[in-house]
């Protein structure tokens, strides 16, 4: 049986590990004015309504409704006008038949009345007498009461990422502080002989960590807090000692293996020897990715990504990040960031395996054109050349040139 | 003349108020590990070329390829094997004609060597010699010197918000530190009678204000660092103290207005006064978001939004976000996130008008359908539901139940 028949697809590898989870994100209070982009854990409900009270939403005059029945420009209404609302502030008086108030935008309804007629369809007729010249139907340029948010409603569900709507909602009914996921802590170990810190100067045969940072960054991007073990020797000692401890000190470990092939095995030895039940999948059905360890160690997720860049990124975001937004409780409803485009050439690919390709976009009047970056998995500046990457399904023995594809945005 | 023939449409009006700028972005040295998001200001270049030395890309052995010519399973190639290369050191050995060795993944390729042979097409013959199954032709399974990236090249572009790829090619090439955008101190100052801070309790006409924290999420959400001037009433005097405040200490000044006209027009008069040139549009043709108002005074750019939420939020993206984007020197060549959906509706709109309408998406097997949300632009969980929105251009007087629409991620 080949052996792509053997690999789990990367979907079902991500749910294995994410079956043998439990997710309880831990709640952290933080002012709400700091709570961009962290996941809401409990749903927020509305303690009153929104608005509070009847707003008006133009410049005008307060009315009933039924007192300007018929108005027009040619049979204007003639209404008393018995004072002015102040901003920020109740009216004092209370409207009866015949009556107007002259309100600005976001001023509150004076009691008795029921709609406002704009300023552009009224004129001063005498003094304290104003002419109509359009009727309104009731509840016409107002807001009622609860018309945003009824009290007690669900507003925002529990697992939203905030954004600065969900942040203006929450000040908008007085939520100054807010529950929200504490960071997953992210214990990240860098592994392989030949690799060294990015700070030092590599002699003949020696590379600088790259993994350690692309993981870093694209963990922090969605909230993750990055905790680095620094770069272990391949010794079965070194590397047990640090994960161990990492394990201990986190929420999810992800050792970024070196290139060679022992190095991955000596992951996949410690990650397997951790805990319970441990490495649950040894090898996932994509390109690139391949070597990707999931394991999970008394209920710490653990992964081993693969030695070279490129495929280190792109398993970065098909298991490590699902991983660190499923322990903030995130509800991933959004649609993600993708754009359709149009293949400029033909991408085989071998079928049963899924396939990622860096991709550049270019805009054209008739839309994006995806150009595929060919480039040998080793070489990071293949992804900083790429605006996305594209999936070739595992159903498919590969795109067409002209093809309308998904890509998604890195 | 009708007034949407005398106001700009948003692009030109955004267009007035950049002319009018020196763009000078003041480079801040940053941890690369810190930098995610940040924006580069001056070109990356590479201080040696990657890799540094000719590494194999696969486990195998490191041959002439010469000496692999006609190699098959049925005409195997015998190669003496004269050793293994260390991970992470220069191998000590250098080959000659008829010659093996042993090398891993990432391993650095011996002097003499000019491809590696894959593992799974050898096979060990007698004790230190190796059958070679499969001819390789120069440079197979090797990525050479430079060929990642030259030496000298420019790698990333000024002007390139940092993602994690080039977090990590900035690493690969030994930049721990990195010259960024200092984060442009966006000042903001709420006004209006009615607007109280979001942790009081408002007494009937009053609301909580939302403006100045979308605008602060929005603004922190792409880098900028906003300063709170704190809830301003509307008086010449308090006003203009805020702003002359803001503006010597700010690099970007926002003055979100109450609802009412006498707010809005306050503010435009005291941007006005601030300094040369003072107000360049009064009015933009938008919906939500014609009161806008954009100034320049003594360099400093200075805009006022339109005091309701949905509006306010709406132009931020229009207005504020490229202007703190242009602070920082960013050349957005990146598309944006956007995601093609069929329209539930009939959406009408005004000629001469761009509009912004916010959406739900639900995906189905089709493709994504967008479902506009009707509310006052006074409702701020009406964005909250959103997630997304969509324009209907200017030159549009409206968009068909059906058709294909961009829809802009919020």
């Amino acid at each position: 049986m080949p052996e792509f028949l053997t690999l789990l697809p990367p979907a079902d590898a991500l749910q294995k590990l994410l079956d043998h989870l439990r997710l309880a994100p831990v709640p952290d209070q933080v002012d709400t004015q700091r709570a961009l982009g962290r996941v809401l854990v409990s749903p927020v409900i509305a303690p009153h309504p929104l608005p509070e009270f009847p707003r008006t939403t133009v410049d005008g005059y307060a009315v009933r409704a039924a007192n300007t029945f018929g108005a027009s420009e040619s049979l204007p209404v003639y209404l008393e006008l018995i004072g002015e609302v102040p901003m920020g502030a109740a009216p004092k008086m209370s409207l009866t038949s015949g009556k107007c108030v002259l309100i600005h935008t976001g001023g509150m309804l004076p009691e008795g009345s029921d709609a406002v007629v704009m300023l552009e369809y009224t004129q001063p007729a005498r003094p304290q007498e104003i002419e109509i010249l359009s009727a309104v139907a009731v509840g016409e340029n107002v807001i009622e009461i609860g018309e945003d948010v009824k009290d007690g409603q669900e507003v925002i569900p529990p697992g939203t990422r905030l954004r600065p709507a969900e942040i203006g909602g929450l000040m908008a009914l007085g939520f100054t502080s807010v529950a929200v996921a504490r960071r997953p802590k992210v214990g990240i170990i860098s592994s392989g002989d030949e690799v060294i810190h990015p700070g030092e100067k590599p002699a003949p045969g020696q590379v600088r960590d790259i993994n350690a940072y692309t993981l870093s960054a694209a963990v922090e991007g969605v909230g993750g807090e990055p905790v680095f073990y620094g770069i272990i020797l391949d010794t079965h000692q070194e590397m047990r000692a640090a994960a161990e401890r990492a394990k201990a000190e986190c929420d999810v470990v992800v050792v970024t293996a070196g290139s060679s092939a022992s190095s991955r095995d000596l992951t996949s030895q410690i990650l397997d020897e951790l805990g319970e039940p441990g490495v649950l999948v040894h090898g996932v059905n994509t390109r690139p990715g391949k070597p990707t360890i999931l394991a999970v160690c008394d209920g710490v997720p653990m992964i081993g990504l693969p030695g070279n860049p490129v495929s280190a990124l792109v398993n970065t975001h098909l298991f490590v990040i699902p991983v660190v937004k499923a322990l903030m409780g995130e509800r991933t409803t959004r649609p993600q960031p993708s754009l359709p485009a149009k293949l400029t050439i033909n991408l085989p690919s071998q079928a049963g395996r899924e396939d990622w390709v860096p991709v550049t976009l270019e805009s054209t009047p008739e839309g994006y054109i995806a150009e595929p970056i060919f480039g040998k998995s080793n070489l990071i500046f293949t992804l900083s050349r790429a605006d996305g990457l594209l999936k070739i399904p595992a159903d498919a023995t590969g795109l067409s040139v002209g093809e309308l594809i998904e890509v998604y945005l890195m």
